[in-house]
């Protein structure tokens, strides 16, 4: 019988994370205050992150990052997560293809967010912090802070935004059953939702103002740290767990990847699982991996945005960053990939795009959910939309291979599973989803109108 | 590092189901006819189940039954699941008793269902039939008999209970998306159907109309089998792959359980985990271990039900099955715990009982979500309000086994993640959820109301 999945044992877990900065021959270009238009040191981001995460993120020297003994105990909760060969998927496209996955929905809050909100989580207890606050759209990274919180004994308050509140009701009642406070934002409890709600009444929030109410909380709450769960680089460092057990895992199926394939929101899952193969192209062993980040036609910040300095998010409290975006103002399209519905790329992923050392592709909603259920059927997880935009370029590549008569190792990152979706996946049966796809029009009217 | 997880390799996975009928000194009582009060025969069961299913219900001397291979292929998907040192609930709850649980919840469609539904549908494809009927209440069974007919290429009609099929899109969703056609019930496409929505119109369904409705198609359709996710002595057996690699895993932790528990609907996930251990009550090298039947104090068949031959299903299209029973027109209140609302017990479990192999308790709903909450932030698995049954027996015993001054070692079987249970959970934390134990004399009432 075939072996369709490989685990490692618990002694084979990685125990430090990779660095790629410390690879990068052109480092990230440096976050600035606003204020002073400065570079920013680890000192400047103590008042909003933990001290650890401020260093981390702003480490370009060191290659490999100790895991804390107590954050590799809480990995073994689910980790090594399986990689998987995709036998099925495989036998329903027909392809030559070698198609494998790392299943990071198995993780306790179903997606691999977790993997940095323990880290997070452990350096604030470890740093005498009591109290952490965090936005969430769709709510996998806020469920996730949530659980991390609880195991470390704190208190975690996090701010939904209003619209997902209110339409996720399993997610926000995750989040509670993990003892966290869960807030619809705007709400009337910072100054910036107050400004928000009596400007606009009823205002159904967004990830700009939920990001708003959390620094804000952080800010002026002592012993409360704001965590993050993409975008920064110390959260992609947390992520390269995923990698480091991948090419551990496909060795052991006696596979490299010639493509590393993941979606994208702010980098983290990419980063978390292409970073790590990356250094091989650094060290120069395996030169010829594609890196392809996988973004939604209706965000398509890496394939259509403009490098320059901008906000991380809408109400401009974040340092600048030099990134990939669509300007901090944009209001992403209402797709269900909620986790996707960013503006802006992190600054190393922003960096390795400007060096080519990854490429980019978009996919249109209803092409991600045609491969979600293809997906569903044939290895029979349901996978969440986010995930389903990695499925689906995994299974365009594998029909490029096979029309070419070539056979490639394609590996992708499950992010996480989709039981919370199913109003998206039902919509999607009933012929009801739309596409959203940007002109480059459309992207350059924004970026001319980004103000600060 | 303490090890968290025990996996067993693929080479390791069972190749056997075991069949304690072969070891049980008094074998159950046979099932009837109704008409003719005479013993049935596997032939007599061929017109509804697959014939190996029906050789396997009534097969009394084969000790080992053999899984196919192409059902042992689509178990590596998910198998060996993990056994799990529960260090996170221990230290909750200040245990020194080793507590285990088998995660049966990471399996594709999210519950041990799937072990007998792979190889249901298995032996149906092999024996020429197309079509393959159930029901399903809250729909974990219904998932994954969807998910496994897709995969050997069967079609499939679920009659889902018509207040859950309103209630719970999101299961709905889940079977829909793995191709199965899903119709509420009681519906106008069977006899037994229309009777019922002309006698009662906008009734709300249960599961003794929808498994009338499945019956009949399964009856009134040419190559068209009906399958069900409990009770029966074949669905049993499929799940002892649950216990067998239990054993194995245990014993790599070191340990041997003293007490194995589990919730308890039909039968099928107790037997599951239990079975396998009991064999060694039978040869002799463990006859100390206790087996604890969990149920809702609201359905309370095994601790105050009768022995009696009696329907699986209201209507009275099964055969009379000797079992603990309240009577199959008995209707259970509403608790959340779908897959535990059933009037009786399958025939091996109710003899077992009846022969002190084994025995029951029963707990009410609060105190399972209590159970379930604790175990959600200490293990960060949310549980199926099922599960939640066997936690709740867990943590009491582990507090009586402390009291004593004690240390056992305890095993559950975790059969299902509770992510679109959440509603249920909500309900839990606003304080609004209702406990509903019979009394002795509703349990009297219900049973001197049985009419054949």
């Amino acid at each position: 019988m075939k072996q369709k999945r490989f685990f490692l044992s618990e002694s084979e877990i990685p125990t430090q994370w990779y660095n790629i900065q410390a690879d990068m021959p052109v480092k990230p270009m440096p976050l600035k205050d606003p204020k002073t238009g400065q570079a920013m040191t680890p000192e400047d981001l103590f008042p909003m992150f933990a001290k650890e995460c401020a260093r981390q993120e702003l480490n370009t020297t060191d290659r490999w990052i100790e895991i804390p003994a107590k954050v590799r105990e809480m990995y073994t909760y689910y980790r090594s997560t399986p990689l998987v060969r995709a036998y099925g998927l495989e036998e329903a496209l027909g392809t030559k293809c070698h198609i494998y996955f790392k299943n990071e929905s198995v993780s306790p809050v179903g997606s691999h967010k977790l993997n940095s909100a323990l880290a997070q989580a452990y350096y604030c207890k470890e740093e005498g912090v009591t109290n952490v606050t965090t936005e969430t759209g769709a709510g996998q990274w806020g469920t996730a802070l949530s659980y991390a919180a609880k195991l470390f004994g704190l208190e975690a308050a996090v701010y939904q935004v209003k619209i997902s509140y209110e339409q996720k009701p399993y997610r926000r009642a995750m989040m509670q059953l993990f003892g966290a406070q869960v807030t619809p934002s705007p709400s009337m409890s910072t100054r910036a939702g107050k400004d928000i709600l009596t400007k606009t009444p009823n205002h159904n929030g967004s990830l700009g103002t939920a990001i708003s109410e959390a620094v804000e909380l952080a800010r002026t709450t002592p012993n409360c740290k704001y965590t993050l769960g993409s975008v920064l680089s110390h959260v992609s460092l947390h992520q390269t767990i995923i990698g480091l057990e991948a090419e551990k895992q496909i060795a052991m199926a006696g596979d490299y990847p010639d493509e590393v394939i993941a979606c994208f929101g702010g980098g983290s899952n990419f980063g978390g699982i292409a970073f790590p193969f990356m250094r091989h192209y650094y060290d120069g062993t395996h030169k010829d991996t594609r890196y392809i980040a996988v973004e939604p036609a209706s965000c398509p910040k890496l394939t259509k945005g403009k490098f320059m300095y901008d906000f991380g998010d809408e109400a401009g409290y974040t340092p600048m960053m030099p990134m990939f975006t669509l300007g901090h103002n944009f209001a992403p399209a209402n797709i269900h990939a909620g986790g996707l519905r960013y503006h802006g790329a992190g600054v190393i992923v922003s960096q390795l795009l400007k060096d080519g050392v990854m490429e980019a592709m978009d996919v249109d909603q209803i092409e991600t959910f045609e491969a979600g259920m293809l997906f569903s059927r044939s290895e029979g997880i349901i996978p969440a939309p986010e995930s389903c935009h990695a499925i689906a370029a995994t299974i365009r590549r594998a029909k490029e291979w096979d029309a070419k008569g070539e056979s490639k190792v394609l590996l992708f990152n499950l992010t996480g599973h989709g039981l919370v979706d199913m109003t998206a996946y039902s919509q999607y049966l009933s012929g009801n989803l739309i596409n959203y796809a940007m002109s480059d029009e459309e992207v350059q009217k924004n970026i001319d109108a980004i103000t600060f």
